[in-house]
């Protein structure tokens, strides 16, 4: 595949003045975030979540798009009034906000009879986009230059994660080896930085103190697009909580 | 209290891989966006998320200390090598990163003899820092200038919300109002529509479908910080939805 060995980056831009005011809590990072970089090797560098506010989605979706391979938006395509996501990326990229064909049709096949003004309304998008298919509820989502507008009910967008695939290059995919321990972090701290300096460059080392089934512990998790050398940076943390006399939980 | 009329807001920055490598789900944006407004009426207005990299790190936190009358960051404020928001924001503001005598007390007394090298550099913080008091395990986030930094892991976090009250000025409060009702967005789209062009300065209508208890519907959210357009408003959308015989859940 085509930049396979490549580093891919993606921001995303959570859209929805729900999410900041704590309503609801965004499920959809993670799960692309997770996706992203299992399925095609591509890395999410940043995140923002902004509100339905036009100027806001203009000026930070042409700022994520220099700086990313991706973009991928979430929220603000559906029918109602404060759903503008659409619209305002029409207006980034200076295209004509206008009826996409092919989204029309889908719409007006799944609808019928009942396909009103504001369901029309999921047809508009940017001139030139490409769509991203829906199986879950018809409206699809849309690809235009490098941004991907889905979204924002998890469960929809979940659904379309196989027609988003034919939108993307793969890149180098970052592998990553846990190690959970029955520690706390400042034992180990010393330790582990010693081991990050010297694999600084191919390997990231993080810790994360977890209390869990009854278990308190720090999980410690080593990240590389390398194999060689995750797994040489694995051996070292085991050799090192072996010394220490730290159990490691082989159920955690 | 001074400022209680004033409109107040807050960015969140997010500060952690583990976030955008999907491994962890955040949990704080939500709490403090609710908590933030809730108790002190202080609007999040945007949020980031990014990697724990210094770079990123000091550009971030200017950027929003600018935009915002506080920026509140979570993660990054622990013993180990990959914990580095302390130090990043002490060069961000071009302050000292050096022992905090308080924290070093605090944590001097909470540790007793274990209090070793990795645990004594959750002392270490901009120099002029004052403490936010960690009840639940003794190391203290702190604020400088009007940046705060908290930790990520939401427990400890939330146990931390009495000492944050009190390096915070309160702003005037949104309220909000929420009708569940039995329909599709695409059946009320336009009524909202008119209904928002006719109260647009004082109040926002967001539309959110849902599927819960075994019920399909919207739920439309009415937000201001004038409780007499907040009313008015929402009676506008009760008697449109009577008039179109749509069902209001009580229990939803």
């Amino acid at each position: 595949m085509a930049g396979k060995n490549k580093k891919k980056t993606c921001g995303i831009l959570i859209i929805g003045n729900e999410i900041l005011s704590g309503r609801t809590k965004d499920q959809n990072l993670s799960y692309l975030a997770h996706w992203l970089n299992k399925n095609l090797g591509i890395t999410v560098e940043e995140a923002r979540i902004i509100p339905d506010i036009e100027s806001k989605i203009i000026k930070t979706v042409l700022e994520l798009s220099k700086k990313h391979n991706y973009v991928i938006t979430t929220g603000g395509i559906g029918p109602t009034h404060d759903d503008i996501t659409a619209k305002s990326v029409s207006k980034a990229f200076k295209r004509k906000y206008s009826f996409n064909k092919e989204a029309f049709f889908i719409l007006k096949n799944y609808y019928g009879k009942d396909f009103n003004d504001p369901r029309k309304k999921m047809a508009k998008m940017p001139e030139g986009s490409r769509l991203v298919l829906n199986p879950s509820s018809a409206a699809p989502g849309f690809k235009v230059n490098n941004v991907i507008c889905l979204p924002g009910v998890p469960l929809i967008l979940q659904s379309m994660m196989n027609s988003l695939r034919k939108h993307l290059e793969p890149g180098s995919r970052i592998q990553s080896i846990t190690i959970s321990c029955e520690t706390v972090e400042s034992e180990i701290a010393k330790h582990l930085e010693k081991i990050q300096k010297r694999c600084k460059k191919f390997v990231e080392i993080g810790s994360y103190p977890f209390f869990r089934l009854g278990k308190i512990g720090v999980s410690i998790v080593i990240r590389s697009s390398k194999k060689k050398y995750l797994h040489s940076c694995h051996k070292d943390i085991i050799k090192m909580l072996k010394i220490k006399s730290i159990k490691v939980y082989k159920d955690i």
